[in-house]
C-alpha cells in the first residue's frame, strides 16, 4: 500500500463505511420499533407518503436537468471535462441518495417519536435523535465515500504524482462537488418553498380564519404544513451540509496541492482532508453515543454535551493525523504540524462562536427578542422596525468571527491553514447534521400527538424537545452560513489558482463593475424566494378556504379533509417556483466568466459572497428573533395570545418565515455554488480567455 | 494670466460667484414677496423658527467635534495636515453656510408659496422652485468657490508644478472634501431621524389614536413634522450632494494628474473639472428660466424641461472645455477630448436612467407599486414581505447602470474617464438640487394651507406641486445614490494613488478580511438609525399623548398646543442619537488602515461601499413604494381610506419611513465619508506601514 495515497484514501473510504454502516443499524432500529395506535400510525403514514412523494417528483424534475448539464459538460467541454459529466452525477446522485434516505427515516421516526413520548422523555429523545443521526450519518458517510472513490478511481487512471492529481483527479472532483452544490441549491429552495407556503397557508386560514388550533387534524394544510418541516429542515439542510463538506474539501485538496513542497508531501497534505473527515464520522459516532437524558433532565445538556465531546475528540484525533501528514515538513515551507492543530481548533471554536451568537440575537428570554416583544406592544409597524433592526446589528459579530478565523488561520499556514480551519468547522458534520435533524423530528412528533389525540403529557414531552430543536435549529443556520462563507473564501482561492490568472487587483475597473453586480445577485434572489413563497401561499390559502366552504362536516371535525390535495399543491408550486432562482445561481458565473474574463468573475463572487453572507445572516436572525418573540408572547408575555400584542408578534413571524426558512438558507448555497462552478469553469475559461 | 493654472482657477471662481449671485439675487425676490395673510405668517413662522433653531443647535453640537478634529490633524500629522486642519474647517463651514442660506430661504419660500397658491399653480412653482434654487445654487456656488480658493492658495504657496499640486495642494484640498463629508453625515443622520421621529410621532397619536387629519393644527406635533420635512430633505439632501460634487472633483483631480503626460497637460487635465463645474453653473441658470408652467399645465413637464435643457447644455459646454483643456495632449497618452466628451455624455445619460428607473420602481400606477396595494388586501405581513420583495428586486438595474457607467468610462479613458463620468453625473448640481428642494417646500405649503385654513382651491394648487414633488423627491434619492456609488469608485483608485500600495490582490486573505468586515459595516449603520428612529419616536409619542390629556380644549380646537415642547424633543434626539451611527463612519476606517494595513482598508472601503450602495437603493425603494402604495390606497384603490388595505398599507408605509429618509440616505454619505477619511489619512498611513 502506498502510505502517501492509498492509506488516506483507504482511511476516508473506511470513515465512510462506518458512518453507513452507523446509519443502516440505527435506521434498522428505528424501523423495528412499533406503533401500536392505529390514528397516529395512519397520520404519520400521510406525513411520510407527502414527503417521499415530494423527493421522488423532485428527483424526477431535476433528473433531466442535471442530465442536460451532464450532457453540457461532456459534449461542451474536452479532457477531462468529459469525466466531469459523469462525477457530476455521482455527487448529484449521492447527495440526493443521503437525502433520500434520511428524509425516510425521519418521517418514520416522528410517529415513532410521538409513541415513545408516552413512555418518557429520554426514550422520545433516543428515537427522534437516531432518526436525525441517520441524516447525519449518511450525508457524512456518502460525502467520504464518493470522494474517496473517485480519486481512487482517478489517479488509478491517470497517475498518482501530483501533477497528475493537479491537473486529473481533483478537477474531475470538482464534477462531483458541482452536482451536490445543483441538488442543494433545488433542494433549498424547493424545500424551503414547500414549507413556507404550507406553513402560511395553514396559519392563515385555519388559526386565523377558521380559529381552530395549531395541528388541527380538520385543516387541510397540516399534512403539508408537517410534510413541510422535513422537506425544508431534513433534507435542505442535509444537502446544504452535505454540499459545503464536499466543497470545502475539495478547495482545500486544490489548496494543499499548490503548496510549494516536495512532490510526496504535496500529495499527503492534499489528502489530508479526508483523514480528518473519517476522524470526524468516529468522533461523531462516539459524541452520538452520550445523548441521553434521565427523566426530568435537560436535553438541551445532553445535546450539547454530545457535540462538544465529539467536537474535542475530532481535534484530538487531528494531532496525530497532521503529525503523521506533516512528516518530513520543513519549516521552510511556512507552517508545521503544530500550526495546523491550531487551525483545526480555531475552527472549531468558531463554528461554535457562531452558534452561540446566533442564540443570543434569535433566542427565547435575551435581550433582541425582549425587544421585539417590548416593540410589539405599539403594533405591526414597530414589531417589523425592531425586528428588522436586530436582525441588521446581529450581523456584525458572526463576521467578525470569520473574518478572525481567516486572519488566525492564515498567519498559522497561509491559505492552506484558512482550508483546514473551514474544514475543522465541519469537522463533527455527523452529530452537528443530526442535532439539526432531530428538531423537525421532534416538532412532527408533536403534530402528530395533537392530530393523533394522545393523552396531555405526551405533547409536553414532544414540547419539551421541540423547544430545544428550535434552539439547535437557530444554532444549526448559524453554523450553515459560516461554513458557507468560509467555504467560499477558500473556493475563491482554489478558484484563482485553478484559472491561471496573475493578481487580480481590486480597484481594477473590470473586477470592480465584478462587484458590484455580485453585490445585488442575493438581493435579486431572495426577491425571487420570498415572491415565490408569496404565490404559492396564495395559492394554498385559496384551496384550504375552497375545501372548508365545500366539503360537508369538515368544521364540525365529522369528515375528513383532502390532505393530498394541499400537498399537492405546495409540491407543485415549489417544483415550479425553484427553476428561476436555481438558473440565475448556475447561469451567471459562466455568463461573467465568458463575457466578462477572470478577474470581473473573481470580482463577482467575491460580491456575491459579501453581500450574500450579511443579507443571509440578517435575514435569518431577524426571522428566528421575530417567531421567538412570538411564542415568548404565546407563553404569556405582552397580554399573551389574542392579544394585540400577540397580533403584532404574528404578523412579524410571517413576514420572517420567507426571510428564515426560504430566502436565508438558500443564499447559503447560492454562494458556494457560484464558487463551485467557478472552479469547474476554470480550465474553461483559462483556455477561453489564453491565460 | 497662466492658461493652465489661473485661467481653469479663474473661471472655477467665476462660476462660483455667479451661483451664489443668483442665489443671493432669488432670495431677494423671495424675501421682497408680502405674506398678507396673518395666521399663516404666524404658522410659517413657527416652522421656520423651528428649522433655523434646530439647525444652529446642531452646529453647536458639531462645532466643538470639528474643532477637536481639526485639532487632531493639525497636532496628530504633519506638514499638509496642518493645513489640511485648516480647510477640514472651511469645507465644514462652508456646508454649512451653503445648508444655512438654503434652509433660511427654503422655511420663507413655504408660507409665501401657499399665498401664491392662492392666485395660481404658476405663482406657486414659481416661488416654491425659486425657494429650490436658492439652496442649488448656495451648494454649487459655496463648492466651486471653496475649491478654486483652496488651489490657488495652495499653488501660490507651495508651487505651480505638477509636483506640488499632487504632493501639496490635493492633499490639502482633501481636507476640504472631509469637513464637508462630516457635516454632511451628521445632517444626513440628524435631519432623518427629526423627520421620522416627528413623523411617527404626529401620524401615530394624531391621525389614528386622536382621528384628526394630517396637518390638522390641533396636532402638537405638527410643525415639527413640517420642520422635518426641511431638515430631512433640504438641508439634508443639499449636504449629501455637496458632499459628492466635491469629494468626485477632488477624485477627479487625483486621478487626472496621475495620467502618463507633460506636466502641463497634467494641470490642465487636473483642473478640468473645475470648468465643467463652473459651465454646469451656467447651463442651471438657463435651465432654471425654463421651469414654468400654465395655467392648466404639468408642472412636472416643466421641471423635466428645465433638467434636460441644462443637461443638453452642459454636455455641450464640455465639448470645447474638453478640446482646449487637451490641446496638445496625443493619442499615446490613451484617449483624446472627444473620449472626455463621450464620458461626459454618459454619466449624465446614467444619473438620468438611475433616476427613472427609481421612479418605476416607487412611482403611483406603476407595477411594483401596484403589486404592494394588491398584497394590502391580505394583511400587513403580505405587503410587508411584497414590499421587501419590490425593494430587493429594484437594486438590479441600478446597480447595472453603474457598472455600464464604469465599464465604458473606462474603456473610453481609463479612470480617469469613469472620474469624468462622475462629475459628469453631478455636472447640473445647481438645478437637480432646485428640483429635489422644491419638494419639501411644496408639501410645506400645503401644510400651511391646511393649518392656517386657507380656501380649497389654495390646497389643490399645492397638492398638484406636493404630487410633482414626490417623483422628483424618488428621481433624487436614485441620483444621489448613483453619485454616492461613482463617487466612491473614483475614491477608491484616488486612495490607492495617494496611498502609494502596489498591487492589491483580491484574494489576499487581509483583503478578504477588510471585504467581509465592510460588508456588515451598513448594517451596523443602519440598525443604528432604525433604532435611534424608534426611541425618539417613541419620546415624541409620550409628549403628544400628554399635551391632549393636559391641555384643556385642545382637541376642540379652542386652546393652542405646545409646538415649541414637540421641536424640542426631536431636535434633542435627533443631536443625541447622530453621534454614535456618526462616529462609527468617521472612526472605522482609520481603526482598520492603522490596525489592518492598507490593503486591508481597501478591501473594507470596496466592502462598505458594494454592500452599501446594494442595502441604500433596497431600503429607499422598499420606503419609496411602500409610501405610494398608501397614496394609492388613499386615492381610493383597494377598499380606500379607512379599509383593512389602508391599514396594512399604513403599516408598510410606516416600517418604509425609517427605511426610505434615514437609514438609506445616510448609507450614500456613509460609503462617500469614508472614501474620502481613507484619501485624507493616505498620506499617514503611507508613512506608517512604510508604503
Amino acid at each position: 500500500m502506498d502510505l502517501n495515497i492509498e492509506l488516506p484514501l483507504f482511511l476516508g473510504f473506511a470513515g465512510g463505511l462506518a458512518a453507513v454502516a452507523y446509519a443502516i443499524w440505527k435506521s434498522r432500529w428505528i424501523m423495528g420499533l412499533e406503533v401500536p395506535d392505529e390514528k397516529l400510525r395512519r397520520i404519520g403514514g400521510y406525513v411520510a407518503k407527502g414527503a417521499m412523494a415530494f423527493l421522488s417528483r423532485e428527483y424526477k424534475v431535476l433528473l433531466p436537468i442535471a442530465l442536460i448539464a451532464a450532457a453540457l459538460l461532456f459534449f461542451g467541454g474536452h479532457s477531462h471535462l468529459k469525466w466531469e459529466a459523469l462525477t457530476f452525477l455521482l455527487g448529484a446522485g449521492c447527495s440526493a441518495l443521503a437525502g433520500y434516505f434520511g428524509m425516510r427515516i425521519a418521517t418514520q421516526a416522528n410517529s415513532r417519536t410521538t409513541w415513545a413520548a408516552r413512555t418518557g422523555l429520554n426514550e422520545a429523545l433516543k428515537v427522534s435523535f437516531a432518526g436525525g443521526s441517520v441524516m447525519g450519518m449518511s450525508v457524512a458517510g456518502l460525502a467520504l465515500i464518493g470522494i474517496s472513490s473517485i480519486l481512487y478511481a482517478t489517479i488509478h487512471a491517470f497517475g498518482r504524482d501530483a501533477e497528475a492529481l493537479g491537473s486529473w483527479s481533483l478537477p474531475i472532483l470538482s464534477g462531483f462537488a458541482l452536482g451536490a452544490s445543483c441538488i442543494a441549491l433545488f433542494a433549498r429552495v424547493g424545500g424551503g418553498i414547500y414549507t413556507k407556503a404550507a406553513d402560511v397557508g395553514a396559519d392563515l386560514v385555519g388559526k386565523v380564519e377558521a380559529g381552530i388550533p395549531e395541528d388541527d387534524p380538520r385543516n387541510p394544510a397540516t399534512i403539508a404544513d408537517n410534510v413541510g418541516d422535513n422537506v425544508g429542515d431534513v433534507a435542505g439542510m442535509g444537502a446544504d451540509l452535505y454540499e459545503s463538506f464536499v466543497a470545502s474539501v475539495l478547495g482545500c485538496m486544490i489548496l494543499g496541492l499548490a503548496i510549494d513542497a516536495p512532490p510526496d508531501l504535496k500529495l499527503r497534505l492534499c489528502l489530508l482532508p479526508l483523514v480528518l473527515g473519517a476522524a470526524g464520522v468516529i468522533a461523531s459516532i462516539i459524541g452520538m453515543s452520550l445523548v441521553r437524558v434521565r427523566e426530568g433532565g435537560s436535553p438541551q445538556a445532553a445535546l450539547n454535551r454530545g457535540s462538544f465531546v465529539a467536537a474535542g475528540l475530532a481535534a484530538l484525533f487531528s494531532w496525530p493525523i497532521f503529525h503523521y501528514g506533516l512528516k518530513g515538513m520543513t519549516f521552510a515551507q511556512g507552517f508545521t504540524a503544530n500550526n495546523l492543530f491550531v487551525c483545526t481548533i480555531i475552527g472549531v471554536v468558531a463554528g461554535t462562536a457562531i452558534g452561540l451568537l446566533t442564540e443570543y440575537y434569535t433566542g427565547t428570554g435575551r435581550r433582541p427578542v425582549d425587544s421585539i416583544v417590548r416593540a410589539s406592544e405599539t403594533g405591526p409597524a414597530t414589531t417589523l422596525i425592531t425586528g428588522l433592526g436586530v436582525g441588521m446589528a446581529s450581523t456584525v459579530l458572526p463576521v467578525v468571527v470569520m473574518a478572525l478565523t481567516v486572519l488566525l488561520g492564515y498567519w498559522q499556514a497561509g491559505l492552506f491553514g484558512v482550508a483546514i480551519a473551514t474544514v475543522g468547522v465541519q469537522l463533527t458534520l455527523g452529530i452537528q447534521l443530526a442535532v439539526d435533524a432531530f428538531g423537525p423530528i421532534a416538532d412532527n412528533a408533536g403534530g402528530l400527538a395533537e392530530m393523533s389525540e394522545q393523552p396531555p403529557h405526551v405533547r409536553a414531552n414532544t414540547d419539551k424537545l421541540d423547544a430545544v430543536g428550535n434552539t439547535t435549529a437557530a444554532m444549526g443556520k448559524g453554523f450553515a452560513t459560516a461554513s458557507a462563507a468560509l467555504t467560499s473564501v477558500v473556493l475563491f482561492s482554489a478558484f484563482k489558482e485553478e484559472s491561471g490568472a496573475g493578481t487580480i487587483e481590486i480597484t481594477d475597473p473590470m473586477v470592480l463593475i465584478g462587484l458590484l453586480l455580485g453585490a445585488v445577485v442575493p438581493y435579486l434572489f431572495s426577491s425571487m424566494c420570498m415572491m415565490s413563497v408569496g404565490r404559492a401561499a396564495f395559492k394554498m390559502v385559496e384551496e384550504v378556504r375552497r375545501q372548508f366552504r365545500t366539503i360537508p362536516g369538515l368544521l364540525a371535525g365529522k369528515a375528513e379533509p383532502d390532505y393530498g390535495r394541499c400537498v399537492d399543491i405546495s409540491t407543485s408550486a415549489a417544483l415550479r417556483e425553484m427553476i428561476l432562482p436555481g438558473l440565475l445561481a448556475v447561469l451567471s458565473p459562466v455568463a461573467v466568466g465568458f463575457l466578462g474574463g477572470v478577474p470581473m468573475l473573481t470580482g463577482f463572487l467575491v460580491g456575491v459572497t459579501i453581500s450574500g453572507v450579511a443579507l443571509a445572516i440578517f435575514m435569518s436572525n431577524a426571522g428566528g428573533a421575530w417567531d421567538n418573540a412570538k411564542k415568548t408572547i404565546e407563553a404569556g408575555a405582552g397580554g399573551g395570545k389574542g392579544s394585540e400584542s400577540h397580533k403584532a408578534a404574528v404578523v412579524g413571524d410571517t413576514v420572517g418565515d420567507p426571510f428564515k426558512d426560504t430566502a436565508g438558507p438558500s443564499l447559503n448555497i447560492l454562494i458556494k455554488l457560484m464558487g463551485v462552478m467557478s472552479v469547474v469553469i476554470a480550465p474553461m475559461l483559462r483556455r477561453y480567455w489564453g491565460n
